[in-house]
């Protein structure tokens, strides 16, 4: 009989959760939406009941190898979800030990997000044979998943890599986690569009920017914008590249990867965020580092990749 | 018969090699200037020369296992020193190729010289039992090794762990790699008398340091005068330990690790530094992190430091 993994991806709307064979061919995808109630188990239990619903279905015909999720602020170590700023659970969810109550798979593994993504990346994307690499996340937030020498990197906590809340001004733009400046602030998609607000107040040129408003203004119209030739947003995307060009060489000075990846939303921008990341890069590397380091789009589709990369912890663990 | 190592650090002035035995007994230690020659064979054979003379000695005595060298941006994989700034060599140095000709030991190893400060901190210091840690040498430069589940992080190249040029500010000071604002040039001995002599231009605080040139000032003598209650001096080791806390709570943000350990001779200044560093680093972590991370001091002995860490080298391949 085949074997599949059960990918889940835990996000502050929606719970995604797919079927996925060790190709990475998406059988079946469903979803379940994030309880946003404080109590988890009433949430816990939904999703038992449609990932038991998604067993009975396919059960004769996969084996299914385990259970892999990704979820914000997940810790792979206790197989929980701690303290997440974005999820309505308060303290912390003992994610697999409850899936273990209901589910004897072999593999049952949690861990951020990020990680997964960067697993996800590894077994069926870009990173294939890479040993060291990062994959940072552009998104609402920023996230990062660390790989050296084939594994991911956890720490002794199983928080590491939070490249997102790496500082890039002391006294700088205030943060959701309570603190000024994180990369987080300036490269994710608000903050981009948080540049945009500054450089308005900065800049004189006309631009088709001026006349949104802070809430109605989306990281897509700003793209847009761009694409326009407004220079408000062309300078914005410039920045950006810039913050993250500055903060990725302190990333590279830490592992040294042969390939850092952008995923996410703000990575949908193409050339108008790599080429000036690129550069910036280059420019703040480290001689020893200079023209080694590969800034790569994400070759997970974006529709599919929470869940591949969920689903990926299975099969990386079960040795793919 | 007693298995030995042979640890050999090569400074700027200096090569220090010793013969050490599994418990980190230093049981012989002799140098050879490190030739300023640009053709590096000359050093090389001299190099030989030494290591057959503790070889020709001991090996009635001893079963040597192999050599391990820690030398200014030595590469791992290659066995190389690479352009290192304080040495005089041209190029390339082939030093483990070299050291095979010579020699047909199981083991015969090459880091760089605050990776192998790294090894010996978990062979025979404080990070015994450790599996995620960061050794950070403040010298005369600022180097790091960087240590993730039992392993050394040697990136794809072979040059991981550069936290010394991490940027902390890109406006800032000039750095001998050629950058701008490089954590080393906050919080290397040079650094801190750079601190100074800012510090002397900014306040008005009378001084000691005040009737010292600037060629003539040591961090020793800046030490001297915080103890004596200097406040230029006392604000410049403040001014160190909070540089160097938002850069360390940028390296928890990458690797989490359990402990991060401060050698070299800043080090040495004790609570001056470890107390700023220690506030600076809490301060500045994410919540996540907070409350977790050790600051402590290396438990090398300082005269034997190179040589153990070297020699550790091989203990670690060896498998102790």
């Amino acid at each position: 009989m085949k074997q599949a993994a059960l990918g889940i991806d835990i996000g502050g709307t929606n719970t995604v959760m797919g079927l996925v064979d060790k190709d990475g061919l998406v059988i079946k995808e469903t979803s379940i939406p994030t309880k946003t109630h404080p109590d988890y188990t009433i949430y816990m239990n939904s999703l038992c009941d449609a990932i038991q619903n998604l067993v009975d279905t396919y059960k004769s015909q996969f084996e299914i190898i385990g259970i892999g999720v990704g979820a914000p602020n997940g810790n792979y170590y206790n197989g929980t979800i701690e303290f997440a700023p974005n999820l309505k659970f308060e303290g912390i969810v003992p994610v697999v030990d409850y899936l273990k109550k209901s589910f004897d798979f072999p593999y049952i593994i949690l861990t951020n997000d990020a990680n997964a993504a960067a697993i996800g990346e590894m077994i069926y994307g870009g990173a294939k044979g890479m040993k060291d690499f990062i994959m940072i996340t552009l998104g609402t937030g920023v996230g990062s998943g660390i790989v050296v020498n084939g594994e991911m990197v956890y720490g002794h906590d199983g928080f590491a890599g939070e490249i997102g809340h790496t500082i890039f001004d002391p006294n700088g733009r205030d943060c959701g986690c309570g603190r000024k400046g994180c990369l987080e602030t300036y490269t994710s998609a608000p903050g981009l569009k948080r540049t945009v607000f500054e450089l308005l107040s900065v800049m004189v040129d006309p631009s088709e920017l001026r006349g949104i408003s802070f809430n109605d203004l989306s990281a897509l119209q700003i793209d847009k914008a761009a694409r326009n030739g407004d220079a408000i947003a062309l300078e914005a995307f410039e920045y950006t590249g810039e913050v993250l060009g500055i903060k990725l060489a302190d990333a590279v000075a830490h592992t040294s990867p042969e390939a850092i990846f952008l995923f996410g939303g703000l990575a949908q921008a193409g050339d108008l965020i790599f080429e000036p990341v690129k550069r910036n890069l280059e420019d703040n590397l480290l001689n020893i580092y200079k023209n080694k380091v590969k800034v790569l789009p994400s070759e997970l589709p974006p529709g599919e990749a929470a869940v591949l990369g969920a689903s990926a912890l299975v099969w990386k663990e079960f040795g793919v």
